[in-house]
């Protein structure tokens, strides 16, 4: 199994999460490409720790927009988009090749993400641009998106995720945010929850059935002091399981 | 001899040059990279024409001051500044990448060119990127600066170039804007000095007398329809006088 | 009748559209305020020319998407809209004020404006923004948009304006653009609308039908030659025939 | 005796310092702008939130620089600066507006705080912005600045602002940063330095002379929980020698 997480998120004097704490956690690395978060040092100094723990790169690419923090949904034409994205992944890349290594896969960033799950010309323009730049890179997705069917159809390969922290809906979906039971807030309960997908391909459903998740990687938050250590029990956890932790790329 | 010109430099809606006139008469293109102007659509669309064309493309990085189109000196300390040279090297690679091509040199520009022509950190900065990022990429330097003395020094190429529209100092250094005869506006008088660098490898300085100007590749400027006729008399004049014009890099 | 047009959205070394022709023409002027376009030296210079020619100043505010020209929507929440147009509104005050004149309209640019034809939420935020900084100042609105209703629903002042060079269905929408008959190309036959809605308050549609058109002012273009010679047809025709110009606001 | 602090001085989803604690502290309360740090919900809640707590809000302007949180120093020409200043200052002012209150001073920040010390151009584009905008708003100052010189003589009011945490050399002027005692990191010490500013006008510079300090404003830092603590003991050190503790503006 896999754990990735957001890194690289401060921008200039500003600070965001605890790099340092979830690079000693996670294998692969989600790191801001100076759109919606990131600049450049911080590109070059998370690389080179990622590199140092054997943690992979990839490239979480997001909207052009520091001040909504990519969450903001921006109504992008497929072209700008995709070029925006190859713009993003060069410019980490040149980090990775500096502390070498290289961009390993691409995951979308807040609104961009949930934009990739259902909108097909944004899905569409992130497909292009990984496959115009190295269709050797797989894209990490939320679980039967858009995204993943279409990367899938173009020869890519789709990554699914799973949420250790969210509650399940009966079709596999995630719990809106704001609804009952859309966060699991018990730490605990969170690390029972990733063993089980990570050795079962399952996951505990709000009406408590169990269903098929099929996830290849486990996204952890860092955000906040509680959430380094859900994180830190998460991967303890999945270790005491025997689960063997290592990047999906 | 290599001719060079500023290309890519609009922003989104804006334009700035003729970037299609210019492409038809360099053998290096010194593409923006989004710093001081340029934006992933442009960078894509003349990456892609210049591949076309046979011109090299080079990373032509800058201050990041859109507001200012990088005119304005920073004082960018050593790490910062490499960090962001970095960053923009690797966004233009990627369109090079996708064009079929690499970035095959680097040029400051604007007031980061003058910076780098007397101040030893930002040289150095400039230095280091190209170091670290691919130490065969040559540097486009002027003539006699501390970037080209850096460069040299670090084992890698500095290339200078020389302006044939502008004035010289019998020291060899060009005549400082809005001094008298800072500027050559004639231009036929410009496409007798080009011939005279390519084939002499000299030029006239403003007292007269006739001084070496060891240059690899002149500049050519193309934001107004003046300066593109002018661009189109040097090339025509060295094809006629002989001079085989290919680039550099 | 007053005639108004989109002035100062250039930025930086950027330019876009004939300013000093369209301070000629118009009687009031839609000031870009930095976000979509414009800048500040630029805002000064506008509102100076705009005093001495009598041109009412307008807030011509956008979503802060230089690279987009704010012609993508984006999904802005309520508060941080209203927000960002305060700040907008007060930036541009801060030249009226140097110019010896205050803000007199607000106008939205782009998606915005698209967006508060339709959509509630970004509608509120701009009538909150101008109720909160001056109750007096009226919105220069699509007609019978989203806006219009909530601005005259809290008891400001809703200006309709019409598009004389565009087609109009005959339940009075705009022709969408793409769509046949969206354009009036012909110079003529805009000015004879222009006319028809300053004298009769109608116009044709693109059924043949003459339809009501209650607008208190006529957008311009000023972008191309060609349109700032259809704006001088504008002017002239409605000279002739008559009709004063002067500030809605 | 007043107290200032910088405010406001997140961007979109970071934070900086404790605005809230420091509004319960200070008298006068330096906004950020937007340029350097600082976004319109900030601004707009630094200000009502300052309004309930009596305190004069100014406008803390700076270089249009987020990536170096304006701390670089950048050669902006005098016009540029000053409508770049004019821009901020009515940016803000509108924040102050629908609080209910209005910009009372002017403070630059970083860089430009530095640079207003000595270089007479960006130094007098400060001074024009505020005549231009509004002759009766104070400038707070470096002590013995080109600035307050300036200012001063265009028939502005120039506010000295002393620095308790700081030493002082005989001459009056600060130990810079990275010498030996340019810091005082005592909270207690810092405390009776203020008492001493405030009561006697004086501070005792690094020899242990006596020396005049002649400040209208005691500046207060609130960037880290020391700061702040250390803050609260120089308010209530000076609230216990009797000084009474209002805005100077």
């Amino acid at each position: 199994m896999d754990l990735n997480a957001d890194l690289g998120e401060g921008f200039g004097i500003w600070r965001l999460g605890d790099d340092a704490a979830l690079l000693d956690l996670v294998t692969s690395a989600n790191v801001a490409c100076g759109f919606h978060a990131g600049d450049a040092p911080t590109m070059r100094r998370v690389c080179a720790r990622a590199v140092e723990r054997g943690v992979a790169v990839g490239a979480q690419v997001g909207y052009r927009d520091l001040t909504g923090f990519g969450r903001r949904h921006i109504a992008y034409d497929f072209a700008e988009l995709r070029d925006e994205v190859l713009y993003q992944l060069g410019a980490l890349d040149a980090f990775c090749r500096v502390a070498g290594t290289r961009v390993r896969y691409l995951k979308p960033h807040g609104a961009l993400y949930h934009a990739a799950a259902c909108d097909e010309s944004q899905a569409a323009a992130l497909v292009a641009a990984v496959g115009e730049y190295d269709d050797q890179l797989p894209l990490l997705c939320p679980p039967g998106s858009v995204l993943a069917q279409l990367a899938t159809g173009a020869g890519l390969r789709a990554v699914a995720e799973g949420f250790a922290d969210r509650g399940y809906l009966p079709n596999g979906r995630l719990v809106p945010r704001g609804a009952p039971n859309a966060l699991v807030t018990d730490p605990e309960q969170v690390a029972q929850r990733a063993v089980l997908m990570a050795t079962e391909r399952n996951v505990v459903a709000v009406d408590g059935t169990v269903i098929p998740c099929p996830v290849e990687s486990i996204c952890l938050h860092g955000d906040t002091p509680g959430s380094v250590r859900c994180a830190e029990l998460v991967r303890a956890a999945l270790i005491d399981a025997g689960v063997p932790l290592t990047p999906f790329a």
